[in-house]
């Protein structure tokens, strides 16, 4: 096959695609190659990728082990598209998700295959949820961000995404985030407070669902006594208790799940994005046995077999969490990141926001953090904002970035602030 | 990479798999290659497959060319994850889509890559035509599917997977499909009624939703008259007139359209399922230009860029419809296949439903439908049944199916109905 | 106690009087004083009323019996709000509601008093009757008219108030009314092939909630044979049965049920309107016993206990439904209506509407039958149109009218529709 | 007319009417009669009564002025229900509106005749916000109370009408009122915050609703700053402001608004219960003039022209808010009131609640409070509890009650705590 080569290619994304484009107008080139955290243009011109598909790509991309057993099962007429047949493929997923994720944590989780966005996840865990419990109010946080399907929508705090639906989102109560209302004001405690109250016009909920870190909300961190609280307060209440892991999982915050360590039990968790490994779709609901009352086809898709994805998942989970080499070897690269993203934001009198390898400096407003970005991709890097105001430059490197690279690409962004946030202030003065 | 054999490996779903699992519970065999119309369990039984991934496998298993150009791709590092920026094999795949589909008949829809399963498309095409008249309520038929999340699960008939929702379903009106009360009464003109009669209590709708044939609603198929009377009846209460091709599309029925030849011109079209052309997760919503006013990333999602579903779309668009050959082979084959239905259906007193290659024998029942889709199974072919009751054994084999393997399945079939209905037959007596 | 006399009165209702005001716009005079059908302007002129509260007047204006009870139970210092305290006034209503109007029946059901609006009633109904199935869907038909607080306004057909709630109304789905379609379509059968196919889309209903005439609709009126068939669907599908008698009830069609005779047996009846018998607001919702499960207090009002209204509504009760005189006075008002009527459809190549003494002609246009009220009202005649397009001149006269002034009025709407229709027609010439 | 005396009166209640009776449950005896602050059972015992009509009876019972107009207007064949037409008692309550509240205090809002309970008000108020703004949102408070009608309960805190919907409540975001989280936490900043911020996942609202002092949610009083804020905040994100002054106008508080004094200009006002005077049905919602935008009849109701009420409403308008004189007296009595409640609070280590003659003792237990009014009934006093677990005594007694009726039934308050909570001592001692 050929790919056709016009004289004038970007021309037609203008006459053929949608004007929902989004990523494609900050990094207006056109790309064909990647590997590992560098990512080339049709020109041949590198760039590292700090964006890594939004938290899709923690292993890189084409990582080369994962690349090569998807060729070497394609090469063999692997199953490629089996709705929800039982696979080979299928089954060495779900055998290497026991094996290196399930079992070392002592979770007895079932894995449900749900359409392969994050936004079926969602759905399907809201839906279970409503199901277990017969109610249907959900509390979801400020800042929040599920997926943009009307369920998962409803979930979500972004405005512009909201008023995408063009209808009313109803089943979800908003509640503030851990530190939304600032230092003072424990927001887990007025959760509490409303829950425990039979007037508070706060129905009794399904479900409460959280992200640990608010990757698109702004690289807001929950802290782990916080989130003990909140689930502490579901159980009270009679809720299921819901962790979103699709940004902040897989590894992006040190562990396979961005709450290793924490003493949690959530009853479902929802993933998607890097659990491929590769960048393939693939999105699961993970749910405690005793809440797993589905009804077979219930909730199904026509994509939830993905072979092609649990090849790449399955590879990944083997080479990355079979012991804690990787794990570990991502504290140590987060160590440096928050080290360096802490020394800009010193300089330049700003915070830094998140955990892990999900980190970003909070440059104070859009303005000035689309500028930041805008002279970094002229530098050849790509990196993009987060935040109700679009105010956070967020680094989400792969996981699998080279030190070197690494450093040279906060060479790329620190010099982009200097630039940026001098002649602010320069402008200030 | 080894793919770990245990000694029971079903076992491993049985433990870490969801109860929603529903295909395999007919087909409980473990699969692992596939080429064509071809699938084989792990013990190396070939199976015939008149499922096809319901429709999503259009062209078969691992079309070698297909195949090809995927194992290429990969091999040369091409992006396989590229959120939604510019890449080579997007280009390529818009540029092969406009000159083989849309300029050829005329078209000029934008295509907006939506997350790659068709719920995303129809929740991406409801909230369109909500922003875009202002309106809220959207017209939708029995027995149609839609998909399950939950903006296009309001939109869907099933019960079963209405009631998945464990909520409240609104903002859309059930009309009556074509022939839904029988050949004397004119559905659609039950509709303009309503929508004539200012106070009939359904409002004026956003859209009208419909597919041309009802895949899981029962192979359903409406007549050219009706879908344009239901066209105009858009126009005339000023709703956008959407047609959902995700099943009947891609040649199902012959066109490229399920609606090539009606002389539609449907504003919005929702496209997946075989759209990638080897099974792999793509779907995408055609806008007409002047509809297209989405702000930037107001619809978004991760996936949307699932290049490697580019590279084999774009080949199969390049493969399959240059020219007219492949329409032909298919009507071909489509006319044989409903002599075949047809005389199942005579010998057993039964009526045939769908059109093209969409094509099923109503079986009377749900019960008489599964004892031969079983029947079948144990034989070597794989087939499924669909409608309100799961009454219609329905075939979907691939189109690229040799007429050798499609003769031997429908001989397989044809038993399978002999016996099945002979002992009901024999019972009844 | 002065009632204050300004120059131009009806200013202060243009300074002080929200715009949402209707009635006084087809009557821009000021009213004063009324006995039977007779209402006087402030000028001392006489109208006769064929609108009679919209049949909240069933028994003309300050009935001399129901005046001097309330005079005297207001001079005895009654209790004129008692919230929902048991009160002497209220046994006395509940007292005479059993003797007179349940036991003759064979009905038992019990009386909610819901708030003193028919939407209070119906809003009743509709929380009663999902609770008590635990489902959510309402099937109400095409032209109902239910109310317009959000749950009852859910229910009601007519797109101006719909409207006017400015958000999606949700929980209904809209069933054709009998006769919609034409007499060529049992619409009952529609109904009942949605709600027995699993996969219509159409939930499984909590309640069917139907007018015998639709008084706002157009005097659509359903057929015994139909209204039985639907009940049976309704028993059919696990649904409540729900009769709204707001405006057909009390005598207006002759029994004091619209459908009294006709072997109908509603698990919940809502009414309003005329039930007080003088026009004070009273509601109620008569539930089976095996219904009435709601908690103390989960529905509740302030105006639950309006004394006033249960003295005139008992007095109602004793002087016009202690026997079958009234009825049968009103057969024979009702026999001579539709003559008078007949004869002014057959005029003018009209259609006539309705039941009973809720009977109207067909103008063909709004224009039309606003021209003939119109020009009855300068003639010293209130008459008020409905229908979907206001097109049906209704006549609601109170059920005790005189027979000399009910023919002096239908002489006087006679030459308004000679007068309007004449000129229609000399224009059409 | 005589009314019927059965041997057992109270058994027709338990034969017919529905278990979703409430009040009559506290006060399980017969009443016939009832002047001023005093209510008499058919055995002819006196009640004081404190809960006037949960604050429909401000004036008393059947005020004498009020009552002699209503006669003089009953006897001369006033009309009693004029649908929405001008009549002269619905000018006069207009006219004596405009003189004696709008006009003192530089108000120009229309009143909108809503149908005659609170919840038809608030229902009028919230569709008409949304109109104003295009938008969906609206806010409401913890323990606010609007009304039991779809529209309105969403709005409602109180959990058990809120169940009593049987279906999810919509459209409604819940904010926290004033000192709802301790006096700490100023809770208008935290809605401000929210409101604020586009991915809180608040969506911009059509209007924030508040009582200024919630009956029945438990007395619970805002501050004048707090409410300024709150005004502002809805000035600010463009939301119209509304006060559901249905329970704490008409003087209960002092003022005929409750929030006299204050420097408040809502929007929109709600008012119900007290307003006719007399208890008599009667409701409207009054607009600013440039949100008055209902196109004719958007909204109505059968029951808006309760002239009886007009009458009632217009003597009461006259004979208190013509001067000063009626706020001074109710000014003094609440402060001897508070002084009392004070009193018996210290003595029992409790607190007070609320403002005006609108003020309670927290009881610290719903199981104390009703003990203590079941205690005050058999005293011969009257009296109801409020609160998320009707933990609150609340005193609602007639504004028109005698300093030495008011004494007296304090007495008999204060030793009903003594009684019991002296036995709850004794008890944990």
């Amino acid at each position: 096959m050929t790919l056709t080569k016009t004289t004038s290619p970007l021309a037609t994304f203008d006459r053929v695609e949608s004007r929902v484009r989004s990523y494609s107008r900050s990094f207006p080139k056109m790309f064909d190659k990647a590997v590992g955290a560098t990512i080339y243009d049709t020109s041949g011109k590198a760039y590292t990728d700090f964006l890594a598909g939004c938290s899709s790509l923690n292993y890189g991309h084409n990582d080369p082990d994962l690349k090569a057993a998807l060729i070497e099962y394609v090469s063999a007429d692997g199953i490629a598209h089996g709705l929800d047949m039982f696979t080979d493929a299928k089954e060495h997923f779900l055998a290497n998700f026991e094996q290196y994720i399930l079992k070392p944590r002592g979770m007895n989780h079932r894995v449900q295959f749900t359409g392969p966005t994050g936004a079926n996840a969602v759905e399907a865990a809201l839906k279970l949820a409503r199901k277990v419990t017969g109610r249907n109010n959900v509390i979801s946080f400020t800042n929040g961000f599920h997926g943009v399907t009307l369920g998962a929508l409803a979930a979500t705090g972004n405005g512009k995404h909201r008023a995408g639906a063009s209808t009313p989102l109803s089943g979800v109560t908003r509640a503030a985030f851990d530190g939304y209302y600032g230092p003072e004001i424990n927001t887990a405690d007025l959760l509490d407070h409303q829950l425990s109250d039979p007037s508070s016009g706060v129905d009794a909920p399904a479900a409460i669902i959280v992200e640990t870190v608010q990757g698109e909300g702004g690289l807001n961190a929950a802290s782990k006594s916080w989130l003990q609280q909140i689930e502490k307060i579901a159980r009270k209440h009679g809720a299921l208790f819901i962790i979103d892991d699709i940004q902040a999982g897989c590894g992006r915050t040190g562990g396979f799940f961005s709450f290793d360590g924490m003493g949690l039990s959530p009853d479902l968790i929802t993933m998607a994005k890097s659990l491929s490994g590769m960048g393939l779709p693939l999105a699961v609901t993970l749910i405690k046995p005793e809440h797993d009352i589905w009804k077979p086809a219930e909730h199904n898709g026509t994509f939830r077999g993905n072979n092609h994805a649990f090849i790449t998942a399955a590879a990944a989970l083997e080479k990355f969490w079979a012991d804690d080499s990787f794990a570990t070897e991502v504290a140590k690269k987060a160590e440096y990141l928050a080290d360096r993203l802490g020394a800009i934001a010193d300089e330049h009198d700003l915070g830094i926001k998140g955990r892990g390898m999900m980190l970003g400096v909070d440059a104070g407003s859009g303005e000035h953090a689309a500028a930041i970005c805008k002279t970094c991709f002229t530098k050849g890097l790509i990196i993009e904002t987060s935040g109700s105001f679009d105010q956070i430059v967020k680094v989400l490197a792969p996981l699998t970035i080279s030190t070197e690279q690494l450093a040279a690409g906060l060479d790329t962004l620190e010099a982009a602030f200097d630039a940026v946030m001098g002649l602010h202030r320069a402008a200030a003065e």
